[in-house]
């Protein structure tokens, strides 16, 4: 089955999205048999990937398709409960790969919900009503405020521990502790306790922010709606654009996009992703690209970068390195970037730039080696030199191949690689890449304009190598056929380590400490094993734990 | 087998320790039959446990017993080879939770080295003759200085990934990137290449600092022991003090020293640590404090605690949960944490605090849940505070046990506890407790001089709980069964995200990320199997690899 990261509101099971003035209500409404799989339900509002897949969706089109949506009211449809969190028979029922991956997705579209405030002004308030425990207390964790409906059973729980031997991980630990600030040995009661934590106390504990009674709650909502609206800069009254079905066609050995390509070699292992520039100019105005919407070149490739490299995690866990190629016209890209500098200040420009910042760390957190080769006709510049940035590795051929005519392989920078698209840890790759030699990046900076070749690439430190073309064939294919020989786990970990220099955020702590965590705890037998708490959920026996610590 | 942390040079079986004048050479010239248990060989001077333990016992002892020592050389005392890092097959034969242990502790025992000289200007220099690779290289990572002999042969190299499918678990990934800065592309090339980097490129990308023919390195050493000399503020005339052997009494459900005793109640599995507070006053003049040596309070009961701690984290696996008390006169601790602070410039005094920072570090990192019990009698004040604050959570009497008649139950804050003995996150216990309320930091502050009772502590978020003796004994015990209930490996996840809130270090990279990715990998059948690459190590089969990425 192929896990497909495309959908729309039409197509919605689970959520419902109502729009009312500047603020839109996001429904969560699970129905309890739209498993993507068979062999759960989904009761309780608890949810599985499809379920995050179309809240993923939602949360994107909210920030296209509706400019004018300052607040939303993230809110359960069901009656006395929140959200359950995680369905567990589908957590136990899954490979250790899909849990990895599946938690890896929802924390990226947590994330995504947190940024909408800080980064656009489209502020997340959610609504506990009933439960909202463990998963469903974390999603509730990633909106800007939290209102807790105090009607004698509302409660917030982090029962992961307790009753499942594993972490509240998609986020909820370190956002407990580093958003929310909670005390420490608060936060460990709190994480203990399976049933929870009630009204006034949840808020004293800074787990709420506001218990409210449910004769007051409207008025509570109106109330903080009205404040978080205030601080919005989003346009009142502007036009969104559309985000519409994309252009895709899967082969069994490919992914074809408008400007993207996926092609597969299954036996090296290797996927080749291909990013074509721009064949046009950019728009005259900020209208005219308003006009172009989703089909904007910018917007356009950042949605099938992000299905592609979704598509990839999921679906093809053999591949064990993404090649990354660019073709096109490197000033053509410079243009683009240009275009949405010089418009930053409309709301369209502005969440195209935010998006590339989304997909590109969705890429750094892929757990596939990722190497960029730039070749003669290709268009690393601005933006896509980003790619090169966020790889492994990079290769570059100096000079032309034997027999070819097209232009010598160069990387461009713009003022978009010195701060424009952080990384999770809060700044550039290109700085993150020099953290050693400040002076390095300045160089970098002063090259804004200029074409760089392959021996100027690699003398600046901007690239791994440079080959010309009697070693490029074997230097490549050597490296491609050692990396796909080793251990895909040393490789994930190594990685995972050495894409991260420098500052932390809750980001990285997130996708470093909390995650690598868990993932070690999906492997130990008290968790998954066949007499692990897991397992034996529901069963009415008790988990049989192996009591040694490590 | 009990794992004894106390030893000596005259015990020592893998260093020699040389002093001349303000430079010590620590030679390393591991025993091959020297292991810690039967099974594997310590060829070219690759380590296990009992060789840290010896350097553990050296760096300790150059601190204390030298303080006319400025620079310590490491060196190899092979032919050829400088360190194989750790040993493979002690790896591949070890359970799960000793190699988690085994790193847990090397890596501390590098951290030790490298604060030393930021800390009290004892600077270590690594000098490489031959190869310095995986563990081996990790450990020059932690020296101030590296100087890689060039005979041709030398290098550097971290192989684990190609080799061994784990990580350089030791702090190298995180050296590499943020100690070294080295950059990530050239990192990833380092990491991949099992036979490493020699010579000019070594230094090049900053993996080592001077790269020197042996014809020179005397020279050379002579001038950089002097340009670190020369920055070193210890005295050159000062008589160092004798780290003598501890006072221990270890019987099967018990381990007593001078001022700690650790009782062990197995089937509950607690372990109860109770430490006594100083029974006289602090001495009369730093003179006197140095003629007390090793059995000055301050140092005497850092001493103990830290083998009691390294005692139950590798002897005790199955001791869910230490219990932390204390008993003595609260007036006469602060009075001690006075007189060291008086004394801030004597460097007796000032590697005194610094080891405490260290002990306290251990607590911190030690898996194990904490709980400290604020009873009747009781000294928890400055220095000793910090156990409370390291705790997981806290629970403290009001009032008086029935039928007895012990001074209340009281907190008591210093100086100490607002910067003097810092977290591995950079900042104090009660600061990152506080980070959500710096208000009730500097409330807390304002208290320096009080004695603050069970309710006062409790209201000042001091402490987690307060109860009176009629319900203190069901509160605790019910706590205490609870957590002894659950899984153990979610606790140790739990813990250790809980207890490391805001700012992040070197330090937390290492025991959080780091260590949290190469925990997950040691349970990964591609590492560990019976087909793994440890296991096949050596034995000419290629290990036979699962290639599916997670």
């Amino acid at each position: 089955m192929i896990i497909d990261f495309q959908t729309d509101p039409s197509r919605y099971r689970h959520w419902k999205i109502e729009i009312d003035g500047d603020t839109a209500t996001l429904w969560m409404d699970v129905a309890e048999d739209g498993g993507l799989v068979e062999g759960y339900e989904l009761k309780l509002n608890s949810y599985d990937l499809g379920v995050d897949i179309e809240l993923n969706d939602a949360v994107q089109r909210l920030r296209f398709e509706h400019p004018e949506v300052k607040v939303v009211l993230l809110r359960s449809a069901k009656d006395r409960v929140f959200c359950a969190g995680a369905n567990i028979r589908m957590l136990a029922g899954s490979s250790h790969a899909h849990k990895v991956n599946f938690c890896k997705f929802t924390n990226e579209t947590r994330n995504s919900m947190e940024v909408a405030g800080a980064q656009s002004g489209q502020h997340y308030i959610c609504v506990i009503n009933g439960t909202a425990a463990g998963g469903g207390y974390e999603l509730a964790l990633a909106a800007d405020h939290i209102v807790l409906v105090d009607d004698g059973s509302a409660s917030v729980a982090l029962p992961e521990v307790p009753l499942l031997a594993v972490l509240p991980g998609t986020g909820g630990l370190t956002r407990v502790t580093d958003k929310r600030k909670v005390r420490r040995d608060r936060a460990d009661v709190f994480c203990t306790i399976e049933e929870g934590i009630k009204g006034q106390r949840a808020a004293d504990w800074r787990l709420v922010d506001d218990v409210v009674a449910n004769s007051k709650l409207d008025d509570m909502l109106n109330q903080r709606c009205a404040e978080f609206a205030g601080k919005s800069d989003r346009p009142g009254n502007a036009q969104g654009i559309a985000l519409t079905p994309l252009t895709r066609s899967l082969g069994d050995d490919h992914v074809r996009y408008s400007h993207v390509t996926v092609e597969l070699d299954r036996e090296e292992r290797i996927a080749t992703l291909s990013v074509t520039g721009p064949e046009t100019a950019p728009p005259e105005s900020v209208e005219a690209a308003h006009e172009l919407g989703d089909q904007f070149w910018c917007l356009a490739l950042a949605r099938e970068l992000d299905d592609a490299i979704l598509h990839l995690r999921s679906n093809e866990p053999e591949i064990a390195l993404i090649q990354i190629k660019t073709q096109g016209d490197p000033d053509q890209v410079l243009a683009h970037d240009a275009f949405l500098a010089a418009h930053a200040d409309d709301w369209l420009m502005r969440e195209i730039g935010h998006f590339w910042t989304r997909v590109l760390k969705r890429l750094d957190l892929t757990a596939r080696s990722l190497v960029a080769l730039i070749e003669p006709g290709s268009c690393f510049a601005g933006t896509l030199a980003e790619l090169v940035f966020a790889a492994d590795r990079s290769y570059m051929l100096i000079g032309q191949f034997e027999g070819e005519n097209r232009p010598e392989a160069a990387l461009n920078l713009s003022e978009v690689n010195f701060g424009a698209r952080p990384m999770s840890n809060g700044i550039s790759r290109l700085e993150t890449r020099f953290l050693g030699e400040p002076e390095a990046l300045e160089g970098a900076r002063e090259t804004i304009g200029e074409a760089l070749d392959a021996e100027t690439a690699e003398e600046m430190g901007l690239i791994t190598f440079a080959y010309d073309d009697i070693d490029w064939e074997d230097e490549v294919r050597l490296f491609v056929e050692e990396r796909a020989s080793f251990s895909p786990d040393g490789l994930t970990g190594m990685e995972a380590n050495l894409r991260f220099a420098g500052p932390e955020t809750m980001e990285t702590k997130i996708f470093g400490r909390l995650t690598a965590w868990q993932n070690w705890i999906f492997q130990r037998p008290n968790a998954v094993g066949p007499d692990g708490a897991l397992q034996r959920y529901g069963s009415g026996r008790r988990p049989d734990y192996d009591f040694t610590r490590v």
